[in-house]
């Protein structure tokens, strides 16, 4: 029997086909995924998990009036197979590919770029009030995405627009690591999950298998030819069809074919913040449904009492943090830099002018490979240095980051430690003690040039250019905020380079010029190399690094051109 | 017979007194908070409302162990003046004075400082699950606070607490405008309110008379001893009390005794959008519950199809907002800035990486009157500069703001226009006509100083101290991004003072010190001069201004500085 994905170039070219040979899609579909992502990395589990539903949502609407809206986005895989995309698809997740999560660039058969968690309905809403006359508004929600506030926010919103909207909940119990709270308790009852849906004025089918192609089939057609707004409750499973991820569908969440030997600065927080919990029952380390993401899987399974995840709910996590903090406690924020963003008016409103003394361990911040724009960690600094009472740092190695939660259990202020998804390679013999305010001379110090480093990624590549014979010296900023005003007095006669993994307006290297400014001294002669967030794409770090001008060649032609 | 109040210096000072003296006493408080009020300014008709419900909690409970949580806390009127503070209440809002809002340093009764809504379960969610043994936590939340999504993100966790949880339901069916959406209308019907707390594992118990104190201590007396978490549904007034406020409550919201005559930035807003709706089918006006004040009425009631109000739900806004966008609508969302912290997120994922035609109406940007720092719009600059696609501008006056406006209609990209609660004073005769990335000299431009202001009350500080014979040229620097790189080469030989409505790091000034170094030029010398976050507080805009350095004098002083 001929492969019939080898004639299916848009969603059309499967509208003809009968329920069997839909079927036969399904595992095509799968093979397809599983090879390109077990060969390149990617989200594997959940896209797995809704071949047959993705199939069947294609199969009954037309999405190219009608409007699909993937939330989180990184379900996407048998969507882009579907809709053109196949052969590109060898190469998701790289800079010569495709994205891993929808890009309107791409195809017009994605609605919305997406990356981050509970906007879907929010973005129906908007698509409901404005255009698209006669077309289906279509949002396919996991039940993960349903622990975030925002999408009761636009529920809440259904009834006044008066329009019918169509939600399509993937239901797994599953975020990414096994889904909390009482949300994930109704979503399994269905007497439960009728009423509350009710109360937004929106009719409820369910629940259905999600891998069964018919029942599929008939509920979309159902929901697609009914008046009302309607939430159709699939029930599907993670993995589904490869029996590693189906047992195991958090650790193939996010699927890398290489696995670093050296670990990782999640590993390192999470050792040690249980290390330092142990003896020390204010700590609590809290997640937003990444435990696994974050280092805080020991904590989880040993130290449960002192371990909260709260779903995909920043806001909460932080906000609750905050009443922990009053209350006396000593909590641990573990969150991905992008992901923090989702809270900043928590980071304001209720960690920094309550003057909290909660640490945000800020995971994937800098450069990020893979995932693309939504993910990359590059705002923080720039969002967290000018808030009140925050103080701000970033470890060179492990050992640094360690030193820094040590000193962390007894600082009774808001603090953010930042870290990239990365494995130091340069060895950094010979550490000077961490102190807050105190930056670290890495070489002699004798050179008329000094490149100022901010985070592990930014120091290995300021070493690794130097070792290679640049004529510099290079400091381990790793205090932030407050920065090394002694030290930056002390090299007010000479050049500076700084060099950061986030974005330049209002970064690190702006801090800089700042102190220089705000103390009446000539601001030295100094170049700023940061993240152009216009060159953001799905990448792998050193393309990403490159696309910014990290590289060798144009550091040492950044240290001509101050001598000059 | 006597003044009740004058021997209640502490919630001690109520527990001995029967129902009718406590109602004697409803009275007595009312009247100092109508007289303190209408006299002052403040929050109104939320006050109004809780004085039973208020003095029936700290009947019941003991505040000084127990915790009592006050979303959004502006109606802690009647709690502060229970709580030992009614002399200093005279002085409400003011620098001398108390805040209208929670303060810890200001009292052990005072559980969080608060002032953004839909926080208080999350703080309380943090508090059960930390200290304060045998301690009973409560949250007084309004039901426009229920239309935030981060108060369900906190229900989601209060089963897996496992402890009590106290929420007290302030159903006025208000938020500041009349309370929108399903929560609104479920609210109003006792069987589905009742289901969906069900669902969360929470006791439901109302509703209650909440101006009958009889029957609020017999619900608070039930709730402090019963074993389960529980919400008491209290259905209370807003303005209650005080007839001309029962009437309008949205007028008397936030009253002003002393209105200003020469209008506001939000009115002349409201106005110049509904000219442009009126002509232009895709413009639609956005907002989070804040019609009044953002100056919307006018589209509201003439223009409903082209208004939308989400209720207190920011992050909803704007993402729906994105929505509308990319189906070809040109949203303007209008919120005071220190609520579009709120939606962070979704200014960066996505309004702007979606490269959406949205327009941030950014009211109460810069320093603001009487509310205190969680009011004060000081971070937007900061937290929006480095965000890609961002356009931010601020006008000097009402013409400059329409200008804008004008501009805005047709504009495809994500923008930011700032403005402060302000009527500006100086008369700017000769207005250049304004164009993104161009400023405006307004004097002649022939010193060797240059004083570079952002925003209306800024020109009109520079101006002012210009004309009574600041040796300094002024320039408009109404395009914080992109700057006016021309005029900053054409200046690059001065000296340079920047004045703006914000913090320091990160903000304007940092921009134009950015500016120059990225372009490999000197920095000239320069003054930064910006709004100190540790000196924020609840005090008249001249006094803020004062405390952060923005006086005749100081300018003075850095003008000769720079000289030598």
């Amino acid at each position: 029997m001929s492969n019939l994905l080898d004639n299916v170039n848009s969603p059309e070219d499967i509208k003809s086909f009968d329920v069997p040979a839909l079927e036969k899609l399904t595992g095509e579909i799968r093979d397809l995924i599983l090879q390109v992502v077990l060969k390149k990395g990617g989200h594997l589990s959940s896209n797995l998990g809704v071949v047959e539903l993705t199939i069947a949502l294609h199969y009954v609407f037309d999405f190219k009036k009608d409007r699909l809206i993937l939330d989180v986005g990184h379900q996407c895989y048998a969507h882009k197979i579907l809709t053109g995309r196949k052969e590109e698809f060898a190469a998701l997740r790289t800079k010569a590919g495709i994205a891993g999560f929808p890009k309107r660039e791409e195809s017009v058969y994605d609605a919305a770029d997406t990356g981050h968690a509970s906007t879907s309905a929010s973005l129906a809403c908007g698509m409901l009030r404005y255009g698209h006359d006669g077309a289906q508004i279509v949002a396919l929600i996991g039940d993960g995405a349903m622990t975030g506030g925002l999408i009761y926010e636009a529920f809440n919103d259904v009834k006044t627009i008066g329009k019918k909207f169509i939600a399509v909940i993937n239901n797994n119990d599953m975020s990414i690591s096994k889904n909390v709270g009482s949300v994930a308790e109704y979503l399994r009852d269905l007497d439960s999950v009728r009423q509350p849906f009710r109360e937004y004025g929106i009719k409820y089918y369910g629940s259905v298998d999600g891998h069964n192609i018919r029942d599929l089939i008939k509920a979309f057609t159902y929901a697609r030819d009914c008046k009302n707004s309607i939430i159709i409750n699939v029930h599907t499973q993670k993995g589904k069809g490869y029996a590693e991820a189906e047992k195991f569908p958090d650790k193939y969440h996010s699927y890398s074919p290489s696995s670093s030997s050296g670990g990782s600065f999640s590993s390192h927080m999470g050792d040690k913040l249980f290390e330092l919990a142990k003896k020390d029952t204010r700590i609590c380390a809290i997640t937003a449904a990444m435990a696994d993401g974050t280092g805080l899987e020991k904590i989880r399974s040993e130290l449960p009492a002192q371990f909260v995840d709260v779903g995909i709910a920043e806001e909460h996590a932080l906000c609750m943090a905050s009443g922990m903090a009053m209350s006396g406690a000593k909590p641990y924020f573990a969150v991905y830099s992008s992901f923090l963003q989702r809270a900043y008016d928590q980071v304001i409103h209720d960690m920094c002018l309550n003057d909290c003394a909660i640490t945000l361990c800020v995971d994937r911040a800098g450069l990020v490979t893979g995932d693309g724009e939504t993910h990359q960690g590059v705002y923080d600094i720039s969002f967290l240095r000018g808030v009140k009472n925050m103080t701000i740092l970033a470890p060179k190695d492990f050992s640094e980051l360690e030193e820094m939660l040590e000193w962390s259990k007894d600082f009774k202020h808001p603090l953010a430690i930042r870290y990239p998804k990365y494995t130091p390679v340069h060895n950094y013999s010979d550490n000077s003690s961490f102190k807050p305010g105190k930056w670290e001379w890495l070489t002699s110090g004798d050179k008329d040039m000094v490149v100022l480093a901010c985070g592990a990624v930014m120091n290995d590549f300021a070493m690794t250019v130097h070792d290679e014979g640049g004529t510099f010296d290079v400091v381990n900023a790793r205090s932030i905020k407050p920065m090394d005003e002694e030290l930056l007095k002390q090299i007010a006669g000479k050049k500076i380079i700084t060099l950061e993994d986030g974005v330049l307006p209002g970064g690190f290297g702006s801090g800089v010029a700042e102190f220089y400014v705000t103390n009446g001294l000539p601001v030295p002669r100094m170049i700023i190399k940061a993240v152009d967030p216009e060159k953001l794409t799905h990448a792998a770090l050193n393309e990403l690094m490159q696309m910014s001008g990290f590289t060798k060649e144009s550091l040492l032609a950044d240290v001509e051109s101050l001598k000059k």
